[in-house]
């Protein structure tokens, strides 16, 4: 099978699917039972993420450097096994009766600690802030390439939530279009906008903050909360105070503190949940769109407790066993 | 915790979720080595949906006799852990900022067989035109109901699927909403409908047929193939050839034809893949659309082999590691 991904569009709903049949192989080191991760070794010869393993990259990208020069503290390098490529273009063609295109783009992971059992939730909140720096200027340099519509940064942790590597790492993947998902997202904030006058992240965040029932940490320039909708347990989004649509208008305060607020939640879901598998996704506006007034980036955090059933997938309708109040009160409580 | 959920919209998306707290205690009695599933036994004395416990259920909503009226071949009953109940109404209230409304619908389980340890995939085709005659019977009742603007019937099969029961059954969930997702698939049929002037469904089943690169069955009455966009390996579409935009209008041979379709392509994704964990869902139009000539029923099954992670909730974007018509070849070869 060719090393080439390809995108293609469900012609029913307009929605984009990524193939790339050789993703199939990926390597599968994690331990099922989490709790061994504090048996794991600090080095792993077999990790190509560890420092000394180089020789297992094809690439390094990016390296934020230690006090000294030293040794790297975070460090960005390709997916071995990408999803979309910088090959190709965004160029669609027709088959048959459908609309596809080349998978085009970039997939690169994020390492987050030198360390190979390192636990991010446990990291300090120097290094909690050298991710986000790593994250922010790896975002800012691809935003210079006209091609990357979409800049999305996620973290995957734990087998449930789809991890394939022990070593903290989150990843990146830009795309040469803007999923049908997240104009969705953009339409329904348009609609808001010019029907208010206002951008609906905002007016969100201001009855949160004022309504107090479900807010979990805040600090000068972040609040987190559950989102009264929920799509599932313990999901929190945290949302910039100030209005910007997108995730590279951060300031160097912001950042700071966005590492405090990130650091703070994961620590209480890693005490509070024992060590739950999740998924985060830095939520931004699409390339063309930073400054619209309707439009406000956040980071979504999704544990992942529960299982998406036939109900889920044929009605988009989330079941979520857990009052969103309920989980804020859980996560707030020093006891709990 | 009250036994009554509620649904409530996001803001920014206008999807709707379901809160049900206490569905957070379900009965988890599956085993999580399903090739165990042979050694359980034909009767649990623990199992309500085995003859003999009915004391354990609530009701029985609605029966299939055996021949000679010698045992019950499916049952219907209410689902002891309902994600909505009978109880309220669609009336949506505000509540701060957001619009909210009761947890209103039913939540009912399709029991089909009285054998606790029945393989679905190995049902004689008889017993699986009794399932869908109950599908189709409980569903056409329910539609007599004003206030049921969506049913879905659906079936998790295994545990990555969402199944907390060993004993063989579907469900079906009915909702006076329509959600965004499914409101989201009529508005592109009917884009396509107002500039081709024909059903999308109907198109792609002729090209597909056309094709035939991923057609993986047919009889009078449907065909099955992997779509083009398949979100996940081995998902398949079973497609009636007759334009019906409403599962309620099946005709009695296409009832037939239905169940030997179904039976069909599960018999060969539990040989082909070793007993797959699946779900299968009953795509169909809701309340007011059924007479519509750009809408289209069909049964999509989706078996659950990959993990969506990180990227795919941020960008609703699947990464699907197999092609369509590698994944058609696989299950139309003799000896794959």
């Amino acid at each position: 099978m060719a090393a080439k991904s390809e995108m293609r569009q469900n012609k029913a709903t307009k929605e984009w699917v990524i193939f790339a049949p050789f993703r199939g192989k990926r390597p599968h080191d994690f331990k099922p039972q989490k709790k061994q991760r504090e048996d794991l070794p600090a080095f792993d010869k077999g990790c190509p993420f560890c420092p000394g393993n180089e020789h297992m990259l094809t690439n390094i990208v990016f390296e934020m450097a230690g006090e000294a020069n030293k040794a790297w503290r975070t460090r960005i390098v390709p997916n071995k096994f990408p999803a979309v490529t910088p090959e190709g273009d965004g160029n669609r063609f027709q088959t048959g009766l459908y609309v596809a295109m080349p998978g085009n783009g970039r997939h690169e992971v994020l390492i987050e600690s030198p360390q190979h059992n390192h636990q991010v939730a446990l990291m300090s909140p120097d290094q909690a802030e050298t991710v986000i720096e790593t994250y922010h200027r790896r975002y800012s340099d691809l935003m210079h390439d006209d091609e990357n519509m979409m800049i999305l940064i996620f973290r995957n942790h734990g087998p449930r939530a789809g991890t394939s590597l022990i070593h903290p790492h989150s990843q990146l993947i830009s795309t040469s279009i803007v999923p049908r998902y997240i104009r969705q997202r953009e339409e329904e904030a348009e609609r808001y906008f010019d029907e208010w006058g206002r951008c609906v992240f905002c007016d969100i965040l201001q009855f949160e903050t004022e309504n107090d029932r479900r807010i979990v940490f805040e600090n000068s320039s972040f609040v987190a909360f559950v989102p009264f909708a929920a799509d599932v347990p313990f999901e929190i989004w945290i949302v910039p105070k100030r209005h910007q649509a997108d995730f590279g208008q951060i300031s160097e305060e912001e950042k700071s503190d966005l590492a405090h607020a990130l650091l703070n939640i994961l620590f209480r879901l890693y005490h509070k949940l024992n060590d739950p598998d999740y998924n985060y996704i830095v939520n931004t506006s699409p390339r063309y769109r930073a400054d619209e007034p309707q439009l406000h980036w956040y980071i979504q955090i999704r544990p992942r407790l529960t299982t998406q059933a036939g109900f889920e997938i044929g009605s988009g309708i989330s079941i979520n066993p857990s009052l969103p109040e309920a989980d804020a009160d859980f996560l707030n409580n020093a006891t709990g």
